[in-house]
């Protein structure tokens, strides 16, 4: 950032006179409109229009995409058909009607992007709090570059943002699923924030896979894939992966960032003059690829198919264009518009590259994801041919979350996975898995593939604390996934919160605060499991109750009182974020109607998962199978 | 590569005319001189030079210090200190008195680099072999882009060069190392060239952490390490390996790629106008770091601190500089000068990141590395304060090499480790290693650091294996430390060599190519471990004769009639790698000298190690501690 300032001082008569509290001040929103995950427009923005250096600058990133910039630039026509933003819309599959911006992308931003606002009695001063130096003094003329005093200004940085992050020592139990132990191994807690979607790490037929592995082959694979790292684990696990989503050809890296790093950044920067559409909330791992791949990015607004589709048409139609979304998007829960992406792509010659890090596993008759989820019978029958899965040319997933192990994969075509697998430095130049890792994801995904209970009674546990949440007033962002972010819409409240969970309620909930998502919408994102049993949902639902009420954080309602705020307490939200797992796809129509006609109150009708649940449990119907 | 052909094509008279087989004919060497790892300038560069164009940015590439050019851009001052290249040279930490260039680095400049030559028979015609259409032939104004043709074109292009990776189904077995089975459980052979150094992948006492933390904690993490991913594995972990390397903090990731790849690239962005001075034969992962940075790149000679300091001198000292370097190069085994990279970067207020990659478990009294080796003495009395390895600001390694498991981490002060794990995406975005993982590179450092019996019978077997190799005037490259380079020169002999061994002798040696090494330095890496018992080395030794023979591969005294090449058939290239693991440190001291003394024939004195180890099996001497 500083050079940039620097530079700018030098030459522009508004910047030479400006002072650093006046430009933090004119960061403020001068509009009052912003998306779930971020996109205001700033007094210094409408400023910068005004300026022939800026103004042209930004109608250019208006035009290529990017956010919050209203387009003024009539005269930049190849990515925006004329420069005109469209009054486009946002999809029923999210949960949002508002524009949004890259959300993690912001992290990458930081050299042009001016801090958040900070309360006003630190924003006094050009000089930071706590005696941290400037960047400036750090460089001095004739002086060594004094680098602990960067470390200590990067990191003050962080903390003056309220960025700056604490880990919490947790230890999940693998015989108390979902429990862990603390730094002390007396202190146990509940954990309702992990990524172990369905409690696959704990699971016998994978730990069985695993223990055998590593007597027989020992801890560490000993090589890359080239020297002495490839083995039948590899072979047996890419077969797998490959038959999971129906795919010709799978390949696997050290993680799904690695996968999609690699990926992104293999293709984009060798097919000639290639173009990358990214969805604003795309997760860090394909900004990164999209950004080392060199090639041209256009960001259209998350899952917004207009937006798309009028970046696509704006490209010659023989240019290599990749578009790079999600399944689930992990902050929101939203679920991409993938049916459509296929037709778009297919369209205008373009590539479809879908993450379905959160949703492998977890959707799907078979746990291939939601591509898989949305040709349900079709995929019950064997007859992957001609679905929307089968028209994806390159799907992403992680062996880290819903199947419990760690590492990430790409699926496709022989060609492309042989490309990427002889191309790719981040795959090519790295130690493989271990083979037990290898072994336990393979157990962890076949028998995901031929038993859907968990996933199941991961979803009615989520509608259940969704329902109760609801019933208490307590604000869930609605969308149709099985992730459940409570707004709470401050840094520190959302950390005091979470600390409060957890010392006061042993409850574990990250807060998630800037920049995973923007200043404002500050949330508590809880992950149910099949572990999560009655008991411990009543424990974290009247535990966050009692600190909304101590900590004065607000409620839905007054959400609503306000005019909603990114679809909490906004009508018609939440109708338009039904689950993707219908009641039928869960088996429990027939008697979800009949608890329904026989509900007396609202009340009873608003806890139908809770009391499908308690059926369940009494065998009173066969219902949800129960779990392993 | 196409789009820079097709605008020098368009603009340039003499790209006009040329035909693509006239090109690559003029990428012949014109300099016979070549280094270990690459160094040529072809016909075609030295035409270059002539050209107005081209002879320009030639000369900032030479100033710069990029491969192969000599300088000839006088009035290019700022890095190179006038641009006259220095008759420096390799000290002798290397084996390697000449120029090197960048290895791995070939890989991410195929855009603008020509293929390696071919046979003349493939040469005739622009057309490529096989059918596969040409990227130009991809791109059709008014059709859609052929993706499945361009991967066909990019593997084609593998084929034809000879780079395509052939991936071996090697399946190590943990209680008959080093032994392993291939697709057939049947087919077993004797793997040679493994990363698994010290055989730590089959360690009792790892594999006894991985199997109570498997049972204990589960499978996975469950998280990234800010949202239930943080454990007392990753405290404990992170602890012992700070304590290992006598530094303030250490920070765990995926893989060391990541490690090296997230650490450079986060601190080359942030800090302000930060240089990156890069060691010619530095690996993929530091490489792809400095990229991914956007810093400036200077590359020095490998392992020239002349060239070093030249180029640090040339830069103001209070622009922030980072000097990235290795301790042990993998494919040629070559030894970084550390002490003399401290005094300069001291001198000119550079960082120092120094990987450590394969030498971590392999040197120093408690395995830390090179830096740990060479204040042998210091270490072992427990004083670290004011060592080499004390003035190292960054120090990267790896758990899946010595310590047998997989992973990577850097070292470094508090400050410096915060400020990573606060800005590192390629930390934060990603899902823990697993907790078993974890304990058990744990377990394998703590034993490694207190037993240092396994990494001197490697040194042992390293040293038997190059004796033999020597008694039999088959060409081993010359360097100081464990790794065995057996030299080819010719990348279908290398492969068919590597199958030989493979198919005839039940030998796992992976031949090693172009882009890993350059065109005319094929090679067969060789890496010995303690389980490398004398029946395996003599099998290896003879297999390897027969090979030489039957292939008509030339010997070492051939190279030495042409003079030497890389080392081989070099005289004083040997004395001058003279193992960085003296006899004094490997306690055999006495015992050679005596052996020596009663050595009848040169052949018994070349035969010294062998001897020593008999001798050992025997028990006539305490000599080396048994093996685990």
């Amino acid at each position: 950032m500083d050079s940039v300032l620097r530079q700018s001082k030098a030459v522009c008569p508004f910047m030479m006179k400006a002072t650093a509290a006046g430009l933090r001040a004119m960061t403020t929103a001068a509009r009052p409109s912003v998306s779930p995950c971020g996109g205001t427009i700033s007094k210094l923005q409408v400023l910068a229009r005004r300026c022939p250096v800026m103004g042209k600058a930004m109608a250019v990133q208006s035009a290529r995409g990017g956010p919050g910039f209203p387009s003024a630039a009539a005269g930049i026509t190849t990515l925006s058909g004329g420069g005109h933003a469209k009054a486009s819309k946002a999809k029923l599959h999210t949960s949002r009607a508002q524009d949004a911006q890259p959300v993690e992308g912001s992290l990458f931003r930081e050299k042009v992007q001016l801090p958040p606002q900070l309360p006003i009695k630190q924003q006094t001063a050009a000089t930071p709090a706590h005696g941290a130096p400037t960047v400036a003094a750090l460089v001095q003329h004739g002086s060594k570059f004094d680098y602990e005093g960067f470390y200590e200004h990067e990191l003050e940085k962080k903390h003056k943002d309220r960025s700056y992050r604490y880990f919490n020592n947790i230890n999940r139990l693998a015989k108390e699923f979902p429990r862990a132990h603390m730094a002390n191994r007396e202190d146990k807690v509940t954990v309702w924030c992990a990524n172990d979607y369905l409690g696959m790490g704990r699971n016998p037929q994978v730990l069985k896979a695993m223990h055998e592995t590593l007597d027989e082959y020992g801890a560490g694979a000993g090589g890359t894939r080239n020297i002495s790292g490839h083995n039948r684990h590899a072979v047996e696990l890419e077969a797998s992966i490959a038959k999971l989503h129906a795919q010709d050809s799978a390949l696997v890296f050290s993680s799904c960032y690695v996968a999609n790093d690699a990926t992104l950044a293999t293709l984009g920067s060798k097919m000639p003059d290639c173009v990358i559409l990214s969805d604003s909330l795309n997760h860090a791992s394909m900004i990164q690829g999209i950004r080392h791949s060199g090639a041209k990015k256009v960001i259209f607004k998350h899952n917004d198919v207009e937006d798309l589709e009028a970046k696509l048409a704006a490209l010659p139609l023989h240019v290599p264009k990749i578009i790079a979304f999600e399944s689930v998007y992990s902050m929101c829960g939203s679920i991409g518009p993938i049916e459509e992406i296929c037709n778009l792509a297919e369209k205008y010659g373009a590539l479809t590259f879908l993450d379905e890090v959160h949703a492998v596993g977890m959707y799907g008759p078979h746990g291939a994801g939601v591509a898989e989820h949305l040709d349900f019978e079709a995929h019950v029958a064997g007859r992957p041919r001609g679905t929307i899965m089968d028209r994806i040319d390159i799907i992403t997933g992680t062996l880290g979350k819903a199947y419990g192990c760690v590492g990430g994969y790409i699926a496709g075509s022989h060609r492309l996975i042989d490309t990427v697998r002889s191309l790719a430095p981040g795959f090519i130049f790295t130690t493989s898995l271990p083979p037990a890792v290898m072994a336990g994801a393979r157990a962890a995904i076949e028998y995901q593939s031929n038993y859907d209970g968990d996933r199941r009674l991961q979803q009615l546990h989520t509608r259940a604390v969704k329902e109760s949440l609801e019933a208490r007033d307590i604000p869930v962002i609605p969308n149709p996934s099985h992730i459940i972010p409570i707004l709470v819409g401050n840094a520190e409240l959302a950390k005091h919160a979470s600390d409060k969970l957890l010392q006061d309620h042993q409850i574990y909930v990250q807060s998630i605060n800037y920049p995973t998502v923007p200043v404002g919408q500050e949330r508590l994102r809880v992950t149910p499991t099949p572990g999560h049993t009655k008991e411990y949902r009543d424990q974290l639902v009247s535990a966050l109750d009692s600190i909304w009420n101590e900590l004065g954080i607000k409620r839905t309602s007054q959400w609503a009182a306000e005019g909603g705020f990114i679809g909490v307490g906004e009508p018609g939200a939440k109708a338009a974020a039904a689950p993707i797992w219908t009641d039928e796809q869960l088996d429990i129509a027939d008697a979800a109607r009949a608890l329904l006609a026989a509900s007396k109150s609202a009340a009873e009708r608003g806890n139908l998962t809770e009391r499908l649940l308690e059926r369940e449990m009494k065998g009173v119907s066969r219902g949800v199978s129960a779990t392993a």
